[in-house]
């Protein structure tokens, strides 16, 4: 069957001048267009006279992100191997924050890993002793590090190693924990605690055993098809769960010293789809970490939330974040809970976004946007609108429903504000009050504010 | 984006008059529709005056096949549970056939399994044997069983044993060899015999004590999964494989003798992305095995190729095949092949489009129609004329990038010879000749032949 249109008039803008064409009977196209966000005449000049400086700056940031290769080498405890690392240190997710404005379910993930440490024997004394002044906070993101949600990294805790082979950099995440109570949205009770150490004593030892005896997992490979089969790779896992489970499984069997505590290892990532996004996050993060402080790149090297604050970092400012308030997803609500039981968007899970998975790719999984009832229709829609921000497309991570697509590659300040479009997100949402966990999935929107300052900072020092 | 066509004439049936309309300036648009396939006009108006009667005998199979629950339960030697297997029988793909009619990789994979029995000490001798009369030789079909490509069942051959919960019947198939020289392809040397033996004596017997252990798989699930991963259970299979992997691999570890067989077993599963394909065939065979034998109902119980002949099997007509000439698929060869080394379409495995998965599902395995130049909006567009010959929608079986539609269900002659359309299938291709093996994958339509013959026989009973 052919279509042919007869089109007349293109409206840009007004949506509703349109409309009054197609009511005289006047066919008319509408033209989604928005004014560039509210940023400084002047910040705009100069951006515009730079343009070209910026655009070989980009180019050579679209190159290291394109080249990343991130493979997965082992694991080790945080102390060991995270840059910086202490006994009384514990890494969050997103921009810094101090205790006194972090939210609910980060300051429960922190008393249930102070309590994991034997630094503090119930939940009362562990919020005394995480208020106290005596633990130093500080980002993930600061320390090569990445984790979902709460995202809290303490010292005892196992971490994957992956490695960025194009650039030799390293980026570390902890196991995923699986779904119902757990500490990354906030849950700190003792089986919260007693399954951290299951994952420390019996999980983490057969898994690098495993890992260590392959040599590496090439995680390019696995993201690549991931994206072939309905994942995202931020919200939905299961394909690069069971790809995981594939490679491992018969390097578990030749590596073992235990069949039944082998078995009940696999068993538990066969029953957490999500086990896979501890794995993606560390590969973006390892990926775009080589891609930053690049003098006069507007390209995003970092999306990431701490439930209070949305902070980014570009690349050509370095490591400076620049933050706006976090917002509440929307979401599809586990029964009994509302968008009121909801803690604002939290976890540096938005670096798989930053890279061009996620909701950048959200075409390759509309299960995702089914969720929050949309359909396959929106999920093209949204990764499509995403192309208008970003720098380049990858060469190889696909989204088959586009005709196998490069995904969005680069998140470009510049096209954020001149089309006034931020970022689409795909996220878990967490009980705002510590102690609850999870109470829905969803989407949500980036804050404009973070990507307005990061703009004028940018054009400041051109 | 809004788009308004401003439509002036629907043409329907000739295209050339509707893009004359077009040079003119008129806009038009074309309605694709071909006249009903050539049937004696007496056979059609039985049909139309029986169309009540048929609707209700389609109801009871439509509900039938969307009842359909297969399950593996384990395996076990073919000559202990088929149906009236003996040592001197071999079952084939397709329709019944003589050797004397065989193709080529029909004939080189009877001499494999002759020389695998131990019936015959090389490939002279088994062919001498192959055409002695001292062997039978019988479709899988008729014996609840089916096998890709050449299809060959011989007595000492493990198969699984998946049944239908909701009906209680059962179907078999052998295990899945992998890419390369393979019996199934028509290769019959030394290292596909002893790949056969290493399947009975290592692979068989961990992986039925691994399916016992948990009691049953469901292929249902896994089957509804992998369509939402980028499977059409066909062609593509590589989310089934998967997922079957993450069941078994625990259950492997519990039931093991021996961990480096083992190991071994997962890694050959591992590295053959259509061990699946073993799974979704005899999933396929038992639902529809089920819907067979209902009085007045015009939906097909299988499609099914010998290399030479193309048959299907109406509930409606019982047992009896309706046959045509097999056409050689359009496909993507391997270097060094073209279509003329093709044989021509061979198998059981289109019972998988029978069921409405394969090319009915193409739109959810985009990757396939890549293969053969075509791209996702051919994907849908094909899966899109499958309903057009279909009798309803499964409520189980989803297609992503439909909105989760359900994959047709039921093909109705009737619907295929009104619309002079016939179903659309993926395939794998085998040269023609004995010995070889694979030259390419691709796509076929069926010939309408046995439709014709169908839809006359049916009429005729009425």
């Amino acid at each position: 069957m052919k279509d042919f249109s007869d089109l007349k008039v293109v409206n840009i803008g007004l949506e509703s001048f349109a409309q009054d064409l197609v009511k005289q009977g006047v066919p008319a196209i509408q033209v989604k267009w928005s004014p560039p966000a509210a940023v400084p005449s002047a910040a705009l000049d100069r951006i515009t006279a730079s343009q070209d400086v910026i655009d070989i700056a980009n180019r050579k940031v679209i190159d290291i992100i394109q080249a990343g290769a991130p493979v997965l080498l082992g694991l080790d405890i945080a102390l060991k191997v995270i840059p910086g690392m202490h006994s009384k240190l514990i890494l969050h997710a997103g921009p810094p924050i101090t205790w006194e404005r972090m939210c609910g379910p980060m300051r429960g993930a922190i008393m249930g890993a102070l309590i994991y440490e034997g630094l503090a024997p119930d939940a009362d004394a562990a919020e005394a002793l995480a208020a106290s002044g005596e633990i130093e906070y500080s980002p993930c993101h600061e320390h090569n590090a990445v984790g979902p949600m709460a995202g809290i990294i303490s010292a005892s805790m196992p971490v994957f190693i992956v490695q960025n082979e194009s650039s030799g950099n390293y980026a570390y995440c902890t196991q995923n924990e699986g779904l119902g109570k757990v500490l990354r949205y906030g849950a700190f009770s003792p089986e919260v605690v007693s399954k951290l150490k299951w994952m420390q004593d019996s999980l983490y030892p057969i898994l690098d055993k495993a890992i260590r005896s392959l040599g590496k997992i090439d995680l390019k490979s696995l993201i690549a098809q991931a994206l072939h089969m309905g994942d995202e790779v931020h919200n939905r896992n299961r394909a690069g769960t069971s790809l995981l489970i594939r490679q491992l499984a018969p390097a578990i069997l030749r590596t073992s010293d235990s069949m039944e505590e082998s078995a009940k290892a696999l068993e538990f990532i066969n029953g957490n789809d999500h086990f896979f996004l501890n794995l993606s996050m560390p590969a973006a993060k390892c990926i775009l970490d080589a891609a930053a402080g690049i003098e006069h790149s507007s390209i995003l090297t970092c999306m990431a939330r701490n439930g209070t604050d949305f902070g980014i970092r570009l690349s050509g400012t370095g490591n400076e974040w620049f933050t706006g308030k976090a917002l509440v997803p929307d979401a599809l609500y586990f029964p009994g809970y509302t968008k009121d039981d909801a803690n604002p968007d939290i976890g540096d899970s938005a670096i798989t976004e930053s890279v061009g998975w996620g909701g950048f790719a959200i075409a390759a999984a509309p299960a995702i946007v089914q969720f929050v009832g949309g359909n396959a229709a929106d999920a093209l829609s949204y990764t499509q609108q995403m192309y208008e921000i970003s720098a380049s497309e990858h060469q190889n991570y696909q989204i088959p429903a586009l005709d196998f697509r490069g995904t969005p590659l680069g998140i470009d300040v510049v096209k954020v504000i001149n089309n006034n479009l931020t970022p689409f997100i795909d996220t878990g949402v967490a009980h705002k009050n510590p102690g609850i966990g999870q109470v829905g999935a969803g989407v949500v929107s980036a804050p404009i504010e973070p990507f307005i300052k990061a703009f004028e900072k940018f054009a400041h020092i051109l």
